[in-house]
């Protein structure tokens, strides 16, 4: 058996690391539809009882780049709106806060962006959350929104920019608030979008704060094993025992898992609740935990995907290297993962294989399997599997699953990234681009100043999107400090438009 | 009658002029249709005979910005190239110059943008026009491309432009031409599509030339008068009595028409080839004679639209001052009509009704319907009988005729032009928009600088895009200078492009 095929699909790798973004794995389950359903569930009422917005929705346009018949039927966004800090009207000129929705419900985003409600006071700033069209509540033909290609085609990142390009003008124009500046905010995926906005719209907002947008993760921009070497290395740097712990599980995971009896074994030692079919199921559910803890090394106790303690990939190699070097391989790779499966919570069982089907459509796994496409292999020097990436495979793969073929080389004729510092030196400006370290994501992100306004900040310990979480008492000194170099380039930008508005209007 | 509806319908109206950007009129007709035959029948050998390019073919994707089935439609778009003054191979670094092809066959483009030939040799540039989709024969379904909404709904200026992305960015790949600066060339229609490109593509152009492109013609950002406004200025600035006559003439023209025995005299008077039947033809007929004449009013005999002699709209004034004041202010803008139809053939009648469906389909009528909605009305300043423009009036028509709406506030939604210089100022480099104040179109175009490297140059005697013509030996010398200042600045973005790149491989 190649050494490739031993891994899971990596389209479905890609989709279980990439759902995980804005996924909640609240059950110790490795499938993304599951995660993606109980996210909705959870969310819901959360929303209702506790986040400080009113729900919209706006109707808006199938398809804003065609004129076919079909392109006009209309479907319903939802915004989220909180005022309470806004100037008071009837006519606004105090600044919008407009974050550009992932793939997820928004509210959801809305939890898990405590930074733009932490700061709209000091800017008066009205904020608005959209929903990325086909997440949530703004599915554009209903139930039937995942039913094919037919109707999921109008799945893109760019119909979604112009949504946010359409529902904000329109907004402004109905808030009376044509003189206000937009500033968009996006995390993740939404920090592609929010960058890309002010690329393609800077008509329509002044600035943009883009964190953890790995925004170069496409064609060879950047290294395909970047992502995975970023994982490695981080548990590299808390130990050298633990990187090669987890480096060395993997061969003695698929020896227990050959030998005879071997399943049942691994049933026992990784508390399934149920018998173990494949050692891939495993691998995959190890597999998780370890990247995920890594995105989201979060320097304070959060609760993002799952609760989990501050620097829980410290946490994590304290576990492992925490055993006697005779103990089994694989007891202290499954202690690591528990942290991540079962910090707070009393499994005594983890449900590794779960009934749901992987190749249930849902929104993110389209947009990989169409546009999305970054690349992802693991090198000898990552503590994973080693593993190649073909795209006709790849292909192959889509096809199969969506009938449509992914254009792999498209987001970078839109959007550009090759060269980037050599055309955005020259082109654009006012973007924040937050990266932290921790979080393998950021080797896909830009890392260094373009020029005078568009930044790189970088901490060399945050993880992913944390410039966007709610301040807490225990935040360390160099993310208030990031926060507050956010705020104080947001509001030169704010500042510089209100001069520039003052002086055009007298001439 | 309300004096809106003693108008032509001014969908068609605009169509007309619009149209006239890149039609033809070789014969007294006022179809648009005939003229766009005409047209390509009339390019086509021209062309194969003396144009130096190769002409090619590139599949080109269907929809850009969705993923369905029919998205993955592959159609070929046409493409010229000339290679003459290009740098040796195998691998290019010299520039590449791209004329991004307006609503007509490329060759068309071409044949009158002879600046690109003229200068390829002091850049070692290559060239290429591409041909924009539906038109010439790059359409996308063959003949059925004009069939309905169905088809016609991809044509579009955002699939253009991305075609022109894909094409481009393919073509350096395939030509080993990758380190190649490009920049972008266009005028009318395509000079607004050079500038968008620019302002959404600045990963794949370094700069653009958008030669009398009027992209505030929109919304409200320039007065709906502006266009007829500018004619009339052109009259009025020759004569004050060329001027009033032809403002006197539409009162007298409707009288004569509404009088028994009228429309036979008119057929007298207009050397009508056939009976007159409607003497709106009559009105349509003069008001595309001042309209185009005014546009193409250059310094130089030349054959654009029509052969003409040099400035035009002055002959057209001589022919009307040079009657005597008593006579019949029929003949005197008959006769002034006259030398736009008829300059240098001997027709002894025209046909002014001709027997074409001023309905049938054609590109720009489309696109006139759908995005490029551009209201444009009379004012009582102007030359021409008062009319009003209603969106809701202009979006009927396009519902009987195509059965899609227009959406009138889309391209300033894709693309800005509200607050222009606001946004410009502080947000890209490298456009030059060049407009001729005597083009009536030039009103809806930028004519200041907004920022150190968007550079309006404005001549008060060039015409509609002028400076794209190849230099002839009475080119007066302003024109020369503006041509001169046009490649000067193109050198300097190449220039810094050649620096920008030799630094960032050093590091």
């Amino acid at each position: 058996m190649a050494l490739a095929s031993c891994l899971p699909p990596l389209s479905l790798l890609f989709l279980f690391l990439t759902l995980g973004i804005s996924g909640v794995h609240s059950s110790p389950t490795l499938s993304p539809s599951a995660a993606m359903q109980s996210l909705a569930q959870k969310r819901k009422p959360a929303m209702d009882a506790k986040l400080p917005f009113t729900a919209h929705f706006f109707p808006q346009q199938l398809d804003h780049f065609t004129f076919r018949p079909k392109a006009y039927h209309v479907f319903y966004q939802k915004y989220l709106i909180n005022s309470t800090y806004w100037d008071q009207g009837p006519v606004h000129t105090a600044p919008i806060f407009v974050y550009t929705g992932n793939e997820g419900n928004i509210e959801w985003f809305a939890a898990n962006t405590g930074f733009m409600l932490d700061i709209a006071p000091k800017f008066k700033a009205l904020l608005v959350f959209i929903e990325h069209r086909f997440y949530g509540d703004s599915l554009p033909f209903g139930n039937d929104s995942y039913e094919s290609a037919e109707e999921l085609g109008y799945l893109t990142s760019t119909q979604a920019l112009a949504d946010y390009a359409v529902l904000i003008r329109s907004l402004k124009h109905n808030l009376s608030a044509e003189a206000s500046p937009v500033v968009v905010f996006g995390g993740s995926y939404g920090g592609m979008l929010a960058a890309w906005f002010r690329l393609k719209y800077p008509h329509i907002t002044i600035g943009a704060l883009a964190s953890s947008a790995p925004i170069l993760q496409f064609d060879h921009i950047v290294p395909w094993s970047s992502f995975y070497d970023g994982v490695s290395q981080d548990f590299k740097d808390e130990s050298i025992n633990c990187f090669e712990v987890i480096k060395h599980s993997w061969d003695e995971l698929m020896a227990v898992g050959a030998k005879k009896g071997g399943m049942l074994e691994l049933t026992k030692t990784f508390r399934a609740c149920k018998k173990l079919q494949s050692v891939y199921s495993v691998r995959d559910w190890l597999w998780t935990a370890f990247v995920y803890t890594a995105m989201i090394d979060y320097p304070t106790p959060a609760n993002f995907l799952t609760p989990l303690p501050a620097y829980p990939v410290k946490e994590m190699c304290r576990i492992i290297d925490g055993f006697p070097a005779g103990e089994d391989i694989l007891i202290k790779v499954f202690s690591a993962a528990s942290l991540y499966y079962n910090y707070s919570s009393t499994n005594s069982c983890f449900d590794i294989e779960n009934g749901s089907d992987p190749h249930g459509l849902h929104g993110w796994d389209w947009q990989a399997c169409t546009e999305m496409v970054m690349p992802m292999t693991s090198s000898n020097e990552s503590m994973f599997p080693p593993s190649t990436y073909d795209y006709k495979e790849f292909g192959d793969q889509c096809m199969t699953k969506y009938e449509v073929r992914p254009r792999p080389h498209w987001i970078t004729t839109e959007y550009g990234g090759n060269k980037i510092e050599l055309v955005l030196k020259r082109f654009g400006s006012n973007i924040i681009f937050s990266n932290g370290m921790r979080d393998p994501w950021s080797r896909g992100g830009v890392l260094k100043n373009i020029s005078s306004s568009i930044i790189a900040l970088v901490t060399p310990l945050g993880a992913h999107h944390l410039d966007f979480r709610a301040a807490t008492k225990d935040d360390p000194k160099w993310l208030k400090e990031q926060r507050e170099t956010e705020v104080k380039i947001i509001q030169g930008w704010i500042k510089q438009y209100y001069e520039d508005l003052r002086k055009s209007s007298k001439t």
